[in-house]
C-alpha cells in the first residue's frame, strides 16, 4: 500500500515558496531583536514533564501536551511553550550574570490542538524576555520591542493594538476592594479571561455565580468599563490603590512620555494565564475587522524561578507565534512577494567539452560571493530561456565560444538586454551582481 | 522539591554563546546551498511511524526512533532523520516542478543514543539533496557542495577526505564476479560496512561465515585492498565490470577534470545503509588523528519515491550533522571567538530627566539599523564603564546635558577615545557605525 503523503495532523510542511516567508518572518524576529541588545538561545525539544506541570496551565497539561513515557522511563514532553524551558536554563547562570538578561528565541512548539485558522500543532513561537531590570523599564522595553517588531513590517497603529492591564489592579480590587477569599478571587479571574468570549447577560450570571454582594459587584462592573488608560488611572486615585498599582501608574506615565498611548490601550479583561503573571500583562491584537484575534501575548512575572528553589528575579517577556503573525500580516497585506529562486543567475553550457570549465567557472563566481544555479549537462541555445524562466530567473549567463576563447554572455530575460564578457574577466562579471 | 535544571539527557541548552557558535555554523550552511542555487524547505517535527518502516534501517527503527500514540491513536514519531519527510514532500510535487529541484534543509532530529563525544540525542542536520539531475552530474555537484561547505570554513585536503564508492561496484563483485545470491550479498553488505572497525582476522571470519567459496573470497580480498580511484578504474575494466559502473568511471573522470582528487578519495569499504542508495555512495571523514570520524554521509538513491507509487525520480543528496562538525573545526581550530555582545553600544543616561530623550533616541538609532543594548534606568557616570566591560561591550554612548542642549559621549572602552555628537546629529552618529 502507498504510503500517506500529507503531513501528520495539523502539522504544515514548508515548500521553498512557504520557507522563503518564514525565513522573512525569522528575519525580522532577529533584528528586532538585536537591535535593542537581545541575546539568541534554545533549549531541546523534549524536556521532562514534571517542569511543565509546576507553572504551566492545567489545560494544557491535561489536553494539550505531547507527552511519553521515552526507553529510559522518562516521562517526558515535546516542548508546548518555551517559558519553562527559559526559567531553566536561566535559574542555572543568573548568579553569574550581569543583569538584566536579555535573551530571545524562535522554537518550534507543538500543542495537541484542533487544528483550524490561526491554530495548528506545531508552530513556531518568538519568545523576548528580560529579567533583573529595574521596576516599570523592563515592561517599557518589552513593550517597545513588541510595537518594533511590528512596526518594522510597516504595520501602524490603525492594524494592531497593544491591550494592556495589571494584576496588581485586578489583585487590589478583588482583595482590598470586593475583599473575596483566594478561591473565589482565582473563580472570578476565570471570569474575566473568558469576559470578551460571551455576552452581557451570561457575564453577568457568570459573576453571580462567584459573588453575591451588590457592592463588590457593582465595583466589578464599574472596573470592567474602564476603556482608557486615564479612566484606569482615575479609578486606581479613586479607590486608594495607588500604592498596589505604583508601578503600573509609572508605566502609564512612560507610555504617554514616549508617545506610545497611539498603540497601547487599556483593557480590563486581559489577565493571561493565572500562574506565571505577577504585575503587568498585554496582548496585541489585530484591529481588522477580519481577523480580530490576538499575535502575542506576555507580561511580568516575578516568581518564575522559584520551583528551582532559587532567589526571585524578575521577569518580563513576550511569546508571538509564526502562524499568527502571518495571518496579520496577510490580512493587512503586509506580505511581499517571495520569489521562487534566489539566485543571481542560471549558468548553462552548450557543449560537452565545455562541461568542465563551466563547473570551474561557477565554482569560482560563487567562492567570490555570487548565487548560481547552473544547468547540469548541456542544453540547446533555443531552450535556455524557457527552462530558465520556468525555473523563475530572471538573467541567464551562457558560457560559448567566440573566436576561440572562452565567453559569457549574460542576458536579461525581461529586456532582453545582452551583455558579453571574457571569462578571464572575473572581477567585471562579480561586479555587474553586486 | 525542586525541579532539575538540567536538560533532558543527551539533549544541549544552547545559551547565548553556543547560539552564536550554531548561528555562525548555519549561516555557512545557507550560504553555501544558496550559493548552488539550493532552496530551502522544512517539515513537521512529528511524521507517521509508518513513514519510517517503509526504508529506514532495522536499528533506527527497533532501537533509536522515538515513538509514540497520539491521542488520537496515530502511531507518530519524532523525525530521526530528514531524508523520509523530503521523499514525501517531493513525491506530492515533483509532476509539476522543473527539473532538477535542488532543496536543502536544517531540522533538528532525535535518536535514542548512548550520549557520547560527537553523538547527541537530539541535533541539527544539514541536508542537501538534488532531484531529477542528469547521471552523474547530480553526484558531482552534490559532492562540490560538500567540499565548498567545509572549504567555507577554511578547511583544507589535509584535514578531510571524501571517501567514495558506488553500489553498483559492490553489486557487480556480488553478483557478477562472485555469484552470490541476494541474501548472502545482503549479509556481505553489512560486514563491508563493518570492515574499518574490526581487525584483519575479525575480518576474514566474518566473510567466511557467509563466504566459502576461494575464489569468492580471493576476489573480495583484491576489491577490499584498493586504494585509489586509479586502482578502483582499472579493477573495474579488467573484472569486466565497464558496463555496469559506467556513471562511477564518468564520475571519476570528472573528479580528475576539475582536480578534485586532492579531496575525494576511494574507499571499499564505504557502503552506507542499505535500503535507501542505489549507485554512488560518501562520506567526509575527519582526517586529523584525534577526531577519526565520519562528518557527512550521502550518496544516490533512485527509487526512494517508489514507496508512495509515484514514478521513480534520481536523488542524490548528504546529511551533515552539527555535533560531529563543530568537533571538526575545533580539532582544526577553524571557528572563530564568539562574542558575548553583538551590540553597536551600550547607551545610558546619568539623569531620570533624560530617560524619556534616552528612549527616543535608542528608537530613532535602531529605526536606522544600529543595535543598541540600553542602560535601564539611571547610573552615575564612574560606574558605567565597568558594567559595560561586563556585558562584552567595546563601545559606550552617555547621553548627558552641554551648553543646555543634549549630547551624546561615545567612548571606545579600549582606546579611551571619545567622540561628542550632538543628538540632533543622527545621521553622523549612525555613519560612525556603519
Amino acid at each position: 500500500m502507498a504510503l500517506n503523503k500529507n503531513p501528520y495532523k495539523g502539522c504544515r510542511d514548508f515548500y521553498p515558496i512557504d520557507m522563503k516567508c518564514r525565513n522573512y518572518l525569522f528575519e525580522h524576529m532577529n533584528k528586532t531583536a538585536k537591535s535593542y541588545g537581545y541575546e539568541p538561545y534554545d533549549g531541546p525539544m523534549l524536556e521532562e514533564v514534571e517542569l511543565y506541570k509546576a507553572k504551566s496551565g492545567e489545560e494544557l497539561i491535561n489536553d494539550q501536551i505531547y507527552s511519553f513515557t521515552d526507553r529510559g522511563n522518562r516521562q517526558v514532553a515535546i516542548r508546548p511553550e518555551m517559558t519553562p524551558t527559559l526559567a531553566r536554563m536561566v535559574a542555572n547562570i543568573h548568579k553569574q550574570e550581569a543583569k538584566p538578561l536579555r535573551w530571545y528565541s524562535i522554537p518550534n512548539l507543538m500543542r495537541y490542538e484542533k487544528p483550524q485558522r490561526g491554530r495548528v500543532r506545531e508552530h513556531w513561537q518568538y519568545n523576548v524576555d528580560i529579567f533583573g531590570a529595574p521596576a516599570g523599564l523592563g515592561e517599557l522595553e518589552i513593550l517597545n520591542v513588541a510595537i518594533s517588531f511590528l512596526t518594522s513590517f510597516g504595520a501602524t497603529e490603525k492594524m494592531f493594538s497593544v491591550l494592556i492591564n495589571d494584576r496588581s489592579i485586578v489583585d487590589g480590587i478583588f482583595h482590598k476592594l470586593m475583599k473575596l477569599e483566594t478561591e473565589k478571587a482565582y473563580k472570578l479571574y476565570k471570569v474575566i479571561d473568558a469576559a470578551k468570549k460571551v455576552d452581557q447577560a451570561k457575564l453577568d450570571s457568570m459573576i453571580s455565580e462567584v459573588v453575591s454582594d451588590v457592592e463588590a459587584i457593582n465595583i466589578l462592573n464599574e472596573y470592567l468599563a474602564i476603556k482608557s488608560l486615564q479612566e484606569v488611572s482615575t479609578f486606581i486615585t479613586k479607590n486608594d490603590l495607588s500604592n498596589e498599582c505604583e508601578n503600573f501608574l509609572k508605566i502609564v506615565e512612560s507610555i504617554k512620555d514616549l508617545g506610545l498611548s497611539k498603540f497601547i490601550k487599556y483593557d480590563p479583561t486581559i489577565v493571561r494565564g493565572l500562574d506565571y503573571y505577577t504585575g503587568l500583562v498585554f496582548e496585541v491584537f489585530d484591529q481588522h475587522p477580519d481577523n480580530r484575534r490576538a499575535i502575542a501575548g506576555g507580561g511580568a512575572y516575578a516568581n518564575l524561578l522559584s520551583i528551582f528553589n532559587e532567589s526571585p528575579l524578575a521577569g518580563i517577556g513576550f511569546g508571538l507565534g509564526d502562524v499568527t503573525l502571518k495571518d496579520f500580516l496577510e490580512t493587512h497585506k503586509l506580505l511581499p512577494q517571495f520569489h521562487s529562486t534566489q539566485s543571481d543567475f542560471y549558468l548553462c553550457y552548450l557543449d560537452e567539452s565545455e562541461q568542465s570549465e563551466c563547473f570551474k567557472l561557477a565554482h569560482i563566481l560563487r567562492s567570490k560571493g555570487l548565487k548560481i544555479e547552473m544547468n547540469l549537462g548541456t542544453i540547446k541555445f533555443n531552450k535556455i530561456f524557457k527552462i530558465a524562466e520556468n525555473k523563475g530567473h530572471k538573467i541567464v549567463a551562457i558560457l560559448e565560444k567566440k573566436d576561440n576563447e572562452l565567453a559569457l554572455q549574460i542576458r536579461d530575460l525581461k529586456t532582453r538586454n545582452t551583455e558579453h564578457f571574457k571569462i578571464s574577466d572575473i572581477d567585471n562579471i562579480v561586479k555587474s551582481f553586486k
